[in-house]
């Protein structure tokens, strides 16, 4: 049995990419597939899962050597299982640069575009091949798009992931714009999660210079409901860098999507330097609005320096 | 400009791979492209080239950072220049296992599908989106075809590989069978190689356990021609230890297209013990014969050990 899934800190894209390629392995290819997930699920997937009739993928047990798996969105051993690369890879399907350290001992299919998400990267998969696509799949493949696009209005949007989310939504007859509100609303839900979950919901580890950092990110239409939990926050993110030994500080950016501005967390002389030299401002309280700022894949991370 | 390569060491599918793909950026995007070789030609891909009526591509030049590439046929950075992780790497297209090391600063293509030569690769994305070949074009793919599968004959050929060469000899108007003899007749003369330059012609490094070797294969259809010239490659090898460094040893091997067996020089200590151990068998003389061996990717380095 095929094990699919995505990377740490799972995400509308990991989730849904996930189970889609697993229905597709079992629905056109001989191949038996579940798909799994690292790690508990944001208030959007939750919704997303719901909403087109999906259960919750289970926690992607241990793995022994040489179990089958595909991998999709992401392609860095560092948000996937430690002994990964002692899996038979029979597939990767990732839309991020290329970080090294994967490999493989036979030649395999390894399919990478510059695309908004990896979703899109299946969708195109799957009609190369002259498949046709549930109205759920279509649902799952549609939520990614418009999760790690933000609606369209990330600069990761592709005019190819637009015009493949317009196609499905036209296929499903769902209105984008309102279904992407809905998506957002359930998304600004932060209730469910601790503080020390919030950190950790949407995060990934960077290196700047000779500092390690998380990046943790929270997309809200509601930061207000983020910053009343700040003190909260703070607290987790110093019991996060004493618990996890290997980070010097975290950068704990809000997003707001309708207002297309980050937030972040200066808390610290590390936080406030980094983000004074990344972003070409003079920090000196313990927030500082970013405008236009809402992707860290595209605006965040190539921006850090120290 | 984008330049458009292989590895070091050029063979049929790396130096056809990045003519055909230059000619499909130059024809079909908005790109200009070049392609262009990391070492001297071997007689066979000579030979390929002057019959689809293609210059000998130059030799790449040192390339400054930023430097807008396409890399075909590897995705290991040993075998590509040693600043490749600086250059903006457009997009790979390979079928070798992934070993990892090669890194981007941003999302970008990367292809690796597990079939017998990239070549077969980029005719799946050419008629993917609907373009058209020329006969020149498909003569150098159904070359790459035929080199890296010896005719058909390597465990590495898929059926796939086998139907699009098909294909390509209908279209062109060439039988496969007679136009293959042709060319390991041509991959046979060695009379253009140095002793040196015969051990490096086809060669990789491969650590195994805690020794680095070279791997070097010489197919050819009339092993006499190489036997002939033993004792001056056995000095050639022993040049190649001292002058390299980094190496503890070479196999060897001439590859017999049409019996289909490998024979190793055997000549060292070290040698002897890892072909032992590699393929079960107790070496005495200088010289073992290995029946049905003919893929180093497939046969040989899976197999090694010490």
């Amino acid at each position: 049995m095929v094990h699919v899934f995505g990377h740490l800190s799972p995400d509308t894209d990991a989730t849904c990419s996930a189970i889609v390629w697993a229905w597709y392995l079992n629905t056109h290819t001989s191949h038996e597939a579940t798909p799994f997930v690292l790690g508990e699920l944001n208030s959007e997937t939750s919704f997303v899962l719901q909403r087109f009739n999906q259960s919750v993928p289970e926690l992607l047990p241990a793995l022994i050597p040489g179990t089958e798996v595909v991998v999709v969105d992401t392609n860095n051993p560092q948000e996937l299982p430690s002994n990964i690369n002692e899996m038979q890879l029979l597939a990767l399907y990732d839309h991020h640069k290329l970080v090294g350290g994967l490999t493989t001992d036979v030649p395999t299919t390894i399919t990478v575009r510059p695309l908004a998400c990896t979703a899109t990267v299946l969708f195109d998969e799957i009609t190369a091949h002259g498949h046709t696509i549930s109205t759920d799949i279509a649902g799952l493949i549609l939520s990614a798009i418009l999760s790690d696009t933000l609606g369209f209005r990330s600069p990761t949007t592709t005019p190819h992931d637009k015009d493949v989310a317009e196609q499905l939504a036209t296929l499903i007859g769902v209105d984008i714009s309102t279904y992407a509100d809905e998506m957002f609303a359930a998304k600004s839900d932060i209730s469910g999660f601790t503080d020390s979950g919030l950190v950790k919901l949407d995060s990934k580890k960077f290196a700047v210079g000779d500092k390690n950092f998380r990046v943790s990110v929270v997309e809200t239409t509601n930061p207000a409901t983020v910053f009343a939990r700040t003190e909260g926050i703070l607290t987790a993110i110093r019991e996060c860098i004493t618990t996890e030994g290997d980070i010097d500080d975290v950068l704990f950016f809000v997003v707001d999507i309708l207002k297309e501005e980050a937030t972040v967390l200066t808390y610290s002389d590390l936080t406030k330097q980094v983000i004074s030299a990344s972003f070409e401002v003079s920090v000196t309280t313990d927030t500082e609005v970013l405008p236009g700022i809402v992707s860290r894949k595209k605006q965040i991370l190539p921006a850090l320096k120290l």
